[in-house]
């Protein structure tokens, strides 16, 4: 892999199973896309949507990010979901859970119209399964609008850390809470555009 | 501002105050780091840490990730904060609610011990308020081991949506629910570590 010569750190953290990395692009809203231009390097936010062993991205396919990922630029995608705060004796030891993923390669545009549509469906039902039969799908117009790109889940690179913290020996006598403070990622309480108040009800699979 | 020349979408969503990027960096416990080594992107999730106007981040002293970083590399570090997902009426119009921001600039290495004490209870008390008073703090050697980077936070670029849906005219007759269902990261019951049972109680700035 070539992210080793850089990720070189906690080795035994590493993940190179599809199991993880699915895992984490599944678990994850949002990633980051890196990538330069005249050799400066930027990074955006997208959604990540997984089918299979493709991981597709989109955008407006009027903008300039699409123009230039459509162009074979390489990238390497980012995604990290928290899962805990490590609260170990020491500052030092302190760490978090986490599941992050890299994924390297470079970006192809979808163009088959059924394939922007996998996608799409995908993505909406990613945000809140069973929305894609409760919606307005995309026309014709509004999917040649959306520039869908994609690239094979093929060279990545995870990391995982779990458990509880690791504390130094010489510090477990120190009176000082150790342990985990879980995190995640919560749906509060649907609140209805004001548009659409009193027209229509909360749909059952939104209720959770 | 060189990322205009790509993040050209949705201008009304733009933020150039330093109001708006401090909540988002303050606000993250994340960020991703994006920068090239041989033309080849990576991007590495830290933590980001600011000091008035300075974002720090840190990994260890002997990564080669710390090396790369320290000589003046190029970088462009992403935060995004999720805080709602936005259901339309259509797919096309659903949308995400969110906080997002881009550094960019290069960054130097800490050297300064004090200031990387400072940077490290800056951290601590992030991850948790109260913890800095209620932790053994770092010794001179695990200072030495801890490899602080800091960046001027003076170029960026903030995007900001936030708000209901925005439905097309024509769809607002559709019988679909459209509405924002708000996003949070929740901290969960805290676990103590299996080293720690019995031995300590939980210190009350970690009880809510």
């Amino acid at each position: 892999m070539g992210s080793n010569t850089v990720v070189n750190r906690h080795k035994e953290r590493g993940r190179y199973d599809t199991g993880t990395i699915y895992g984490i692009l599944d678990g994850s809203l949002i990633c980051h896309v890196a990538f330069s231009i005249d050799g400066l390097p930027y990074n955006m936010p997208m959604i990540p949507v997984r089918i299979d062993n493709t991981l597709y991205l989109h955008t407006s396919a009027r903008s300039r990010f699409y123009e230039t990922l459509s162009k074979g630029t390489d990238v390497c995608i980012a995604a990290t979901l928290l899962d805990g705060l490590v609260l170990a004796k020491s500052a030092y030891n302190s760490s978090m859970n986490y599941r992050s993923t890299m994924v390297f390669g470079k970006l192809a545009p979808v163009t088959d119209p059924e394939e922007k549509l996998k996608a799409a469906h995908q993505l909406t039902e990613k945000i809140a399964g069973g929305r894609w039969a409760d919606c307005r799908q995309p026309s014709e117009s509004e999917l040649r609008a959306t520039g869908f790109l994609k690239i094979p889940i093929a060279t990545f690179s995870s990391k995982v850390r779990e458990g509880p913290p690791t504390d130094n020996p010489e510090d477990l006598s120190l009176g000082y809470w150790s342990g985990v403070i879980p995190l995640c990622i919560s749906r509060g309480e649907p609140v209805t555009s004001p548009n659409d108040e009193g027209r229509t009800t909360l749909p059952e699979y939104l209720q959770d």
